[in-house]
């Protein structure tokens, strides 16, 4: 897939992590960190967009990365607007293209999309006009690129490196987009032993996510890990039979300390948030000398204004 | 009606292009275009309202509206609110009085309103302090004043003028505060030939739109005429048994390319959005060479952007 | 209560009037009425905040109270954003906590909170960082401090003075806020005679408000009094069979002409809006002369200016 990019080989939307190239994915985590930088003296500003109008359009609600987004894309000095969207009785995709070809012809320059379905944000990025960039904000199950950056980010800043490490992914692997796009990135840096942990049932079909190690015993899973990296457990699920519920599923794969104990002594907690405190993570973890949960998410803000101006024309 | 001008005959609500001159009109329309000219640099942005204030009131559910309307305002430097009132539940219009009056302390100095009754934005005119502007962005049947501007705007752009134009306006005239402020602006730029094409049962009521002929034979009304102007066909208009339904619909009354062929060769397609494909517009004439439905939303920004900055005191 | 203030003692949160010192709430007034006067300049604009984040989170629909802070923040300069948030299903406070924290790593400076729960604005200023500050838009039925701000502000404009004057509170005061607000920022600027008029069903419980007379009967309540302040009646309290419902409540309780004649032929009238006409207060007293609810709302916006440059760090 070569539709992320321009003619000239820049990178123009932002639609995976997949096909990105090492150099530019180190480069967007470079220019990520001098944000951060910047965020140690108050909310970083700058004029990179300005003039430019950016739509955040979540189809799916979202409170906090639609405000993550809607801030970076402020402090770089865009005009944001956000429209809440109802795409589920397009047809053929028509309906959200003439939502997209209207906010276009609105003089909109970037589309920020979240949907539950697969495939919206590239069927847009191949139909808008060339100047347009198209940034995901979470796509069904699949991608979520601007999380799998500020979770590589916080690695980074926290072991100086992702080759050479070992990390540990637990619980909803299945139906999760921030594990698919944090494997992508964690992989094209370097890091050679990645573990999926989960029951059986929320395990990815056989064939994805290929180079990572399956394990449904979280203990052995977590042994001498570098990094820990919980996911939200939708608590929908435990309708379904076959998987453990509530406490059961703390019981077997909720992360405690003692758990923690497992992974190396410097090894670091991450989530990618909201928590279900008590159902896949234990308070005293969350809130731990190990957690960097809160530093993912200041990470998030800096990703995504780096990706923002990265991507604009 | 002279409730829109200020004692010194100035512009000072826009509720309705009935009672405007035909030189504020053009006066209007040469201001949009200044805009639409800079909106091929970028987006076009200006200090005309820095300080100002400006409340979107949207009663209705219209997101493309709505954003055109913010953008529009927010590229003229003012600052905006944005309100989604539920105004149903009124006592004889004192609860949106008070609602109004509470944003006139606030120092709101321009309200953009739409709903789906008659009659509201008049009553808030009526009813500010001197200082602020009412704009309508949609008054139940009857009014859509930016969006007749934006009409005409675009036949000018197109076909250099409006007088000695054949124009046909087909579909569910009826209920179409489009095809009546459409029908104003034509008329007062001199248009003589405006073609009313529905079913018996969209038609409006007799004496209204008096100027225009009726059809209700599609083929006959778009014969020779340079600009087709289709209608969004409200679905729910279907359980009315005296309308074709969906298909019958599109068989009787929708802009195929066969039919279009019966327009002059050079005539234009117009659709206020957002578009029914295949009950209405054929998607091939919707995205065809003959369509100017995207430069229809551009012209929306332009002309909005005209209007604040015009009745701005 | 300390919690309010920084180690040097200045004013870091504001969760109540309750605790404040008379200069201290002094010098807040004297602030507002500094952007009162320049209200009559236009919006007045600061950079006070430039550069600063301010999230409004309103778990209790309110546009009114929203864009009143809203556009506060706006005209010091700052970002806003808005949320709705549902916080109804948290834990032991976990969850909002979790919220605000993740803002807080997304550099928001400062929170404004709507919370129909009692605590929530001092948990959230007890848990965070030391650089961010914390304000209630109302919280419960306990406190609402720019509404007690902005209603003794507006009866300094009129009377010059609060103390010696003789104020009547008239209607549902057990669950009200802005009576207990009202009621603090009153008895620190000097009045001795406040009275609670209610049905015995709306008093405060024994012992709360315990400088203020009661009186059942409207009548003896307001004669000659300098103020009468009117509260907004839930009309679902009306379920409540202890309670006079609509036009009974009216009748008993409701503010009229005639009853207003009782009071001192200069007093003024005040409702902290949205207005109920016909049940606690007569269009042509809400409309007449005597009422300076409106300009208790532009007094709101003044004040919530005034507080947010005082608490910013």
């Amino acid at each position: 897939m070569n539709s992320q990019r321009r003619p000239d080989g820049s990178l123009r939307h932002l639609l995976s992590i997949e096909d990105l190239t090492r150099p530019e994915l180190e480069a967007l985590l470079e220019r990520s960190q001098h944000y951060v930088r910047r965020l140690g003296e108050g909310a970083p500003h700058s004029q990179a967009l300005a003039g430019r109008t950016v739509a955040n359009m979540f189809t799916e609600p979202s409170t906090r990365t639609r405000v993550s987004f809607e801030l970076a894309a402020k402090r770089l000095g865009a005009e944001v607007v956000n429209l809440e969207v109802q795409l589920s009785s397009r047809v053929k995709g028509e309906s959200i293209l003439d939502t997209v070809f209207t906010l276009e012809s609105l003089h909109v320059d970037m589309f920020v999309l979240r949907d539950s379905e697969v495939g919206v944000p590239a069927l847009v990025a191949a139909n808008v006009a060339p100047h347009v960039s198209v940034l995901s904000a979470g796509e069904a199950h699949v991608s979520h690129p601007t999380q799998g950056l500020l979770d590589a980010l916080t690695v980074l800043q926290h072991k100086g490196r992702c080759d050479g490490l070992s990390i540990a992914i637990v619980g909803d692997i299945r139906h999760s987009r921030v594990a698919r796009s944090a494997c992508q990135a964690f992989s094209l840096l370097g890091t050679r032993d990645i573990r999926l942990i989960a029951p059986p049932s929320l395990m990815p079909a056989e064939g994805e996510l290929a180079g990572a190690a399956r394990e449904t015993d979280i203990a052995r899973g977590i042994s001498g890990c570098d990094v820990v990296m919980m996911l939200r457990i939708q608590r929908e699920r435990f309708a379904d039979t076959a998987i453990p519920a509530g406490e059961d599923y703390f019981r077997e794969y909720g992360l405690t300390r003692e758990r923690l104990g497992l992974a190396k002594p410097d090894a670091i907690v991450m989530h990618p948030q909201p928590m279900n405190r008590g159902v896949e993570i234990e308070s005293a973890v969350a809130d731990g000398p190990q957690s960097v949960i809160r530093s993912q998410v200041s990470n998030g803000v800096a990703v995504r204004m780096a990706v923002l101006e990265t991507i604009a024309r």
